[in-house]
């Protein structure tokens, strides 16, 4: 596992609502992010699918992680997120990229996927920009 | 309390993922709806805000209601929000309103504020399209 | 007239494309910005209506215009907006507000509307960020 | 040529608002459309860049041709845009494709470059709904 990989992965331990719903962090580098997360009961909204909320939660948060891996600790600043189709199944992957890299800010886009094991599709596509955090000290 | 609300807490009660985060509604009805949500531990990121994924939530189920008071039951299909603040507090109040109606879409806007009782910031804006879930029935 | 407003004015008059279109800035100050763009048959697409890229056009200046007019010289970072209705009509008025502002950017927003004098409809509905241009100097 | 770019350049011939910019059709088929404009004199704001509403007019239009090249005739519903660096340069290139197609909409991405003809630099990032036209005949 690389050394970026296990960063990251404490960036993601470290916050309590990611610990609460269980993300897990696939991959972490050059641009890129990679999350899963497991679709628990307590995940779901009043039909029986994942909460646009939750895929919301994921696109964001792999959007502030594809950025952050080149930018360094940051925040996503906005975002906009199309779902395209009820996320039914067992699990969600988000895949996120670097499209553009500035000094303090990367426009980065955003695919969420859902897959039961055997057939895997689109739910969620997003895009937004991430910035830089400054440091204070 | 209106039939309306009654109606609309109901919906939100049988959202596993709603329940889990302890959302409230508030208001509901005319193209309006609110939301609150205490900010506990266990919705935070690493530097003690509200998750930014948390703010979405609030945000896209907000739109969801208020586009959901005229159109019945709704999904939200798209939306953009810009996170303008850290949101340190301790509760989060989203108001979203309907800004456009159509037959079978509603564009929103919605205003998500963090309180700690005596000071209220604006810590997120959103836009987005709401869409009427055509009954099969 | 306030200086504010001339100063507007010069703004969008030293932009060659403001003045192809016939861009007129009616108002200018504290956080908001009135545009106002006939429809002439050049700016129109192939059903009649004005052209999406237009209301987009007339949206984008007005969210700058409004930024600008509390962060000074400005641009706009990035928007979204949402067409609701086809824009048949004589006028485009688009109005635009300041809905948070910080040091260096505020988020806006922007209503676009299509008159004929008598009926005044809204055509598009628009929210983006506008970011302080640094002077070198 | 094919008979679908064929179609399509007499789509965007029948736009008067695109003859009044210059806008070429260089490729239109299969979820994909490219859409070319020289950087004249006239699209260009006050700081002598093509005009941020150029850049969004050329992006709307670009995910409106690839959606269409895939649902029929089409409007763009909504879209947001990300703009990345100023354009400097002699002709603006957008490229769009359908990232998710369903019965009436489809999910489009875009990019807009900037070229001098020697070097290509990403000037705006965009992202939107587009929605098949009902026919009414």
């Amino acid at each position: 596992m690389s050394d970026l990989l296990t960063i990251g992965r404490k960036a993601l331990e470290s916050q309590p609502f990611s610990k609460l719903l269980g993300t897990q962090l696939l991959e972490f580098g050059d641009g890129k992010a990679v999350l899963e997360l497991k679709i628990t009961e307590n995940l779901k909204q009043q039909h029986g699918f994942a909460h646009g909320g939750v895929l919301s939660y994921l696109a964001d948060n792999c959007l502030t992680f594809a950025g952050g891996s080149v930018l360094g600790d940051s925040v996503t600043s906005e975002y906009k997120i199309n779902y395209v189709r009820p996320a039914i199944g067992q699990r969600l992957i988000a895949t996120a990229w670097v499209q553009h890299q500035g000094a303090n800010q990367a426009v980065c886009k955003c695919e969420v996927v859902v897959t039961d094991g055997e057939t895997t599709k689109i739910v969620a596509l997003a895009q937004g920009t991430i910035s830089k955090i400054r440091q204070e000290k």
